[in-house]
């Protein structure tokens, strides 16, 4: 009989490299360097709320840590430590092999320690409390976006939604674009590069996981300002347009693309540090005084758009 | 209909004292003293695992922090921060209020900021991530206990485990007795203000979660020591010499007291500083150099044990 702490020896307890004390003692020890502050956040993913039963155990492991650095790159930090708790139905080596080869996968690819792990029985969730580092007083904000920032986002938006329905049998999509949807859908990449270098030309950034209406609202209403967006300007497959299914553009959750705000004067530092860090970025709209939030068609027309996104108790 | 954005504003979104920035970002943000390093540690507790169906959810709330409180306690440090992530089937403004108080009642007795929260849909499990400060290099460790140590235990050992089982109908106890276990099950009292005080002093430490065998272990392997333990010396109820149920003191999980060793010469420090905290402390055995556990009888005769604890997977 494997016990809880063979799993945590076995799958999840990895050298590390820039942690004081990792996984094995009550609790881990970091140092964090002069002058910069912690940055952290905790999510959980729950089996059939996050991911649909029976997911890739691999993909769900970068998944599961991917998203969470997305939150670290939206603060424009850096992010190095991770902590894990797994609760699952019951032992499953083939799982857990899958999975930790997942999660570390992303773990390396980033520079991310795991310095925390925690196994328990339960029905199958994840949840991961993700922590970096921050030169003091540098971080981004929701809170910091200004009248006329041009509103930029990452990537291309949407792909990660279609591909959950394409998934689910409620949308059919062609089989180049499929493979894209669910690629995005199954293992995001975070913006952590780009996020990294913001802080010096940005206003305010959130990361996109609940849609881009949703998310840009909650800039909006912490800068207490309003927006224009050009619907032709929001980065997607033709497919959208061509079939007009534009909720999953402006609803469609799952993105973690990074969405930010920036005086027009930096447009040619951020666009040096997009191809710098190889990272695709597109103006969508503007900041405005009018607390409002529109979208405007290539006519110049308004959109009439969904103004909710993603909520899991929805 | 509520968000989970609303559920967060409404019960997790409290004013913070020691923060540089709290609930509503991407991240939060904390300052680590010049000197000090970050302490932390994260678990889950998932109903019908750690606790039954129905349980009070305001005990749940000061015990789901209070675990992890004994956690940092046992390094050492100072419990500064918590994250917290909720799944819950749906969303139950009476459960979430009450589940809420218990935790702010818990957080504010112990100086503790909620720093992050998330809540979402799903079989009800709360997961904690709890950081702190020590100063750099005297954090206690479970590799630290030297030959000639006295093992030390805070509290009453056994309580919880006997407040389970008669809560399961296994065990018949005494009015007086049950009452004090159910209490000790439900709202343990994590030894922070000890544990904070306890560096100059021990050698190593670890909290008591999967009784005292089990946890007694993981301070004797990583320290490559052995023990001898005095049956007698072990605090705990009455009730448990008279019945002989020795598998509660032993082997019992719940406890959150603090095991720690510490040189002999230290004694009138340690009693000094647990006089001070007003915490009950005993010596129960000594470090020894043979890698074996044993445990002995008044009549100085090797007591028998079961040699595990308590395992979630079990």
């Amino acid at each position: 009989m494997t016990s809880e702490f063979e799993i945590i020896d076995r799958y999840f307890k990895k050298k590390t490299k820039q942690t004081a004390l990792g996984v094995g003692d009550d609790a881990a020890l970091i140092n964090v360097q002069k002058n910069y502050q912690l940055v952290t956040s905790s999510d959980m993913l729950v089996e059939n709320t996050h991911f649909l039963k029976n997911t890739n155990p691999s993909q769900l492991g970068w998944k599961s840590l991917a998203v969470n650095l997305s939150d670290i790159a939206a603060m424009g930090a850096s992010p190095k430590w991770a902590t894990l708790s797994i609760s699952l139905p019951k032992i499953n080596h083939a799982w857990l092999k899958k999975f930790s080869a997942g999660f570390f996968k992303c773990a390396d690819k980033f520079g991310i320690d795991l310095i925390g792990g925690y196994t328990t029985k339960g029905p199958l969730s994840i949840s991961i409390t993700i922590m970096g580092e921050i030169k003091k007083n540098e971080a981004l904000l929701r809170s910091g976006a200004k009248i006329n920032d041009d509103i930029w986002v990452t990537g291309q938006l949407g792909l990660a939604s279609m591909g959950l329905a394409s998934l689910q049998g409620k949308l059919k999509l062609p089989p180049r674009i499929k493979i894209k949807c669910i690629r995005a859908l199954e293992t995001p990449i975070p913006k952590t590069s780009l996020g990294s270098h913001l802080s010096r030309y940005a206003n305010s950034c959130i990361d996109i996981s609940d849609g881009l209406i949703q998310d840009l609202r909650h800039i909006l209403k912490a800068s207490k300002v309003g927006a224009s967006l050009f619907l032709n300007d929001i980065p997607c497959e033709k497919f959208i347009h061509t079939t007009k299914q534009y909720q999953f553009l402006l609803n469609g959750g799952d993105d973690y693309e990074l969405l930010f705000t920036a005086a027009k004067k930096n447009r040619s530092y951020i666009k040096k540090i997009a191809k710098k860090t190889n990272t695709p970025v597109n103006i969508i709209g503007t900041i405005i005084k009018k607390k409002s939030l529109s979208i405007l068609s290539e006519q110049g027309k308004s959109v009439k758009f969904n103004p909710k996104g993603f909520d899991h108790f929805a």
